[in-house]
């Protein structure tokens, strides 16, 4: 547990302290700067915060892959930085970005391509915003 | 490892199929559905999926309290949810919402108020949109 003072430093101070989890990472959505859409939600560990800082370029570390990442590295859909933040208990950060070409690796824009919705029998999906701006195989299979 | 198939049915397929993490959980990013700001970033189990698609106001899970817990039950800052959208995965949900008050347990209408910059001697944070709306106190102690 925290205590009050560590609390409020940590929600009321200016020292950057994140709260990394068990695995050592922190959430990071990624919004569009121009439309304020979301992009993504990945995670960055400390380096690859530390790396996006200093760069000015978006780094994320792959659960999957357990590997540091520089958005974009295959596809050449880099993420330039225009604002970082951090929330109340630093445990999340948010970017606006200016995206290069998509952020989904499928090819979408977003990776939020379908909405939610309740039904009878249960929720369902539809597609919104879904096309695609590239062929991910023609991306990264070659 | 999933097969190509349910790769394919998970990201293209119009079924709910959340991917909950080791501690049965989704992320999830609420923004604001008049600004597009990022309001805050929390989790979701099962049952606070559900209830939010059933109910249209934002249910999450709290890690810190291991409870259920209906935003805005203490303070009553509701969020009443405008679209719902799911990512390529399905381990990320994007809620866009109507926040009464502030979304914050600071006061501050979005938990996002503060910035991160590069500087000598390392990343410092500074205010922004950090007024608060609310006294935590006279809305959490009573």
């Amino acid at each position: 547990m925290s205590t009050s003072s560590e609390l409020n430093d940590i929600e009321e101070g200016l020292a950057l302290k994140p709260k990394f989890d068990a695995a050592g990472l922190v959430t990071c959505v990624a919004t569009d700067a121009a439309t304020s859409e979301v992009l993504m939600v990945a995670h960055m560990n400390e380096e690859a915060l530390r790396r996006t800082i200093a760069s000015g370029e978006a780094w994320y570390y792959s659960r999957s892959r357990n590997a540091l990442w520089r958005k974009g590295e295959t596809s050449g859909h880099v993420q330039r930085v225009v604002e970082m933040r951090i929330d109340c208990d630093q445990d999340a950060i948010w970017i606006r970005v200016e995206q290069s070409g998509a952020a989904c690796h499928t090819g979408r824009r977003s990776c939020f391509y379908r909405k939610v919705e309740a039904g009878e029998g249960g929720a369902r999906l539809s597609f919104v915003d879904a096309e695609r701006l590239f062929d991910p195989k023609a991306v990264y299979c070659k």
